[in-house]
């Protein structure tokens, strides 16, 4: 449940007159019924972003200039602006089946990671693995990272080394393949919407990326992919790549789409935005798509067997 | 061609470290060679924009920020920031076929109207009327338009009134409908790459918006869709059109596509930005996008005769 009481009273606090609201897919949906509720109480004008959303990282810029305050709903604080103000959606849902079908296929020594959406369940993840007879670490990450535990989809660096196994609770594959191929410890995933449990694969998505690489290591004419995104601006890094790419060209993309990259003549792109265009959206693009590391693979700047996936790193 | 030395100079001049370049999606596989051919020359790191830009009203702005000097091709200057350096793009195609295959389709008095790419022919265009016993009209548009004799695709303003014929030299239809419907005289499109003239017909297009006005009338729910694209920005017009529509959510796009649509629950759009979106893609819709002018149709504010194309008016 989204808090509009909490919503007003910051507008009214700040005397705020225009403001907008920002919020990730699956929340849209709410966005005009929560501006009309907004408008309704304090007389300001609302205005709801419409471009996708897809983390804290994507702020909507050009609405942020419109707007005395900006609300974006759904991921936890990543920058600090006066202007935005984040409001995170926790799910009501509970863990403890999820928990307790992952249990036989866990070790003694269970780092634990999850999510925005269930950080707030954190201490009652920690009990059951006690109540168990079960060891659970808990990490802190690097700066990118609000909470213990918690993980992005570009940031791994809350799950803890040294452990037996790694227990993810949340849905999808990406943060647990995320975990896994950081530390090398096997992760098993716990998904409090479904209660079932499983031991996480990371071996069809390694094939695919070595095919890529595969592929890349034939291109003659690079792009460089710089996100325009205010948490995904990697200049520097870009900027690295391309002196090692030979023939390159440095490209800013707002949102990678298959017909923007087939706007230019290239045989291979390096994303140096959000990591997980790269891998989620491979098999809607025509050329290979790598990522930073894996283009550091193909010149020969790492190992073949160091395969991870792209951080975007804190401090 | 592109002046590649004239940029080399511009950014000599300015002793420019960074630097972005622009391209409409005709010329943007120009970009990479471009881009390394100004880097070879100068030293200074090219950036180029990868995203969609269909005129100067859509300069990339997250590029911008990156940047000493950002290079704008293909369109006339909108704005002006020192920043921007607008390069247009004229076409070397002679204009003499079209026109006299025109001749035949034109009143007396003819009024001239293209876009900037045979704006550098207008001269040739008179003489041509002038030799064939006609008497050309060339006006200048408002504050928007460069040229005289120029139309954008939101701004018809230097269509000449009071003459017999419109006569239209540019290849596509928008423009000529647009012009057509803006004055209620004839206009005969003369396109310079087939050589082919023709009388322009706006029944087709009129018989779709009313349709869609038609269908809007059942509206409950309005979606007012504003801009974020430097040269497409009317919130003041998005406001007013919020206040008539009574329950209607400001939403802000910067690319408008179909699925961005779909995630709001709303029965019809009102869409304030580039005027061409809510016709040219009409088709790609699930619900009724109307423009301004057929929002104030649809609720009583103007005739269902007076319809017309909706314009961005400079001063």
């Amino acid at each position: 449940m989204i808090d509009v009481d909490g919503i007003v009273r910051i507008i009214e606090e700040r005397k705020a007159k225009t403001i907008g609201l920002q919020f990730p897919e699956g929340l849209k949906r709410q966005g005009p019924g929560i501006a009309k509720d907004v408008e309704a109480r304090t007389g300001a004008l609302v205005i709801v972003s419409g471009d996708p959303c897809y983390g804290a990282c994507d702020i909507d810029d050009s609405l942020l200039d419109m707007v005395d305050v900006l609300f974006h709903f759904g991921h936890s604080r990543l920058m600090d602006d006066d202007r935005i103000v984040f409001i995170e959606y926790h799910h009501e849902v509970e863990v403890d089946t999820a928990i307790r079908n992952a249990l036989p296929l866990l070790g003694q020594k269970v780092g634990i990671v999850t999510t925005v959406q269930h950080i707030h369940m954190l201490k009652r993840m920690e009990q059951l693995l006690i109540e168990a007879g079960k060891t659970p670490v808990i990490a802190r990450g690097d700066s990118r990272i609000t909470y213990p535990g918690q993980l992005l989809g570009c940031n791994f660096s809350a799950t803890p080394a040294g452990v037996d196994t790694v227990l993810y609770v949340g849905s999808g594959n990406f943060h647990p393949m995320g975990a896994q191929l950081s530390t090398g410890v096997p992760v098993i995933a716990a998904d409090p919407f479904t209660g079932e449990a499983r031991k996480v694969d990371v071996e069809k998505i390694m094939r695919q990326r070595y095919a890529l690489m595969a592929k890349a290591m034939d291109a003659k004419k690079w792009g460089i992919i710089i996100g325009t995104k205010t948490g995904q601006k990697r200049l520097e890094l870009a900027r690295r790549i391309k002196e090692t790419a030979g023939d390159a060209t440095l490209i800013s993309i707002r949102e990678i789409t298959p017909d923007r990259l087939l706007s230019f003549k290239v045989d291979a792109y390096v994303s140096t935005v959000c990591p997980r265009v790269a891998i989620d959206d491979a098999g809607r693009f025509g050329v290979p798509v790598l990522t930073p590391v894996e283009f550091d693979i193909v010149k020969g700047l790492r190992k073949w067997e160091d395969l991870a996936f792209d951080e975007i790193k804190g401090e």
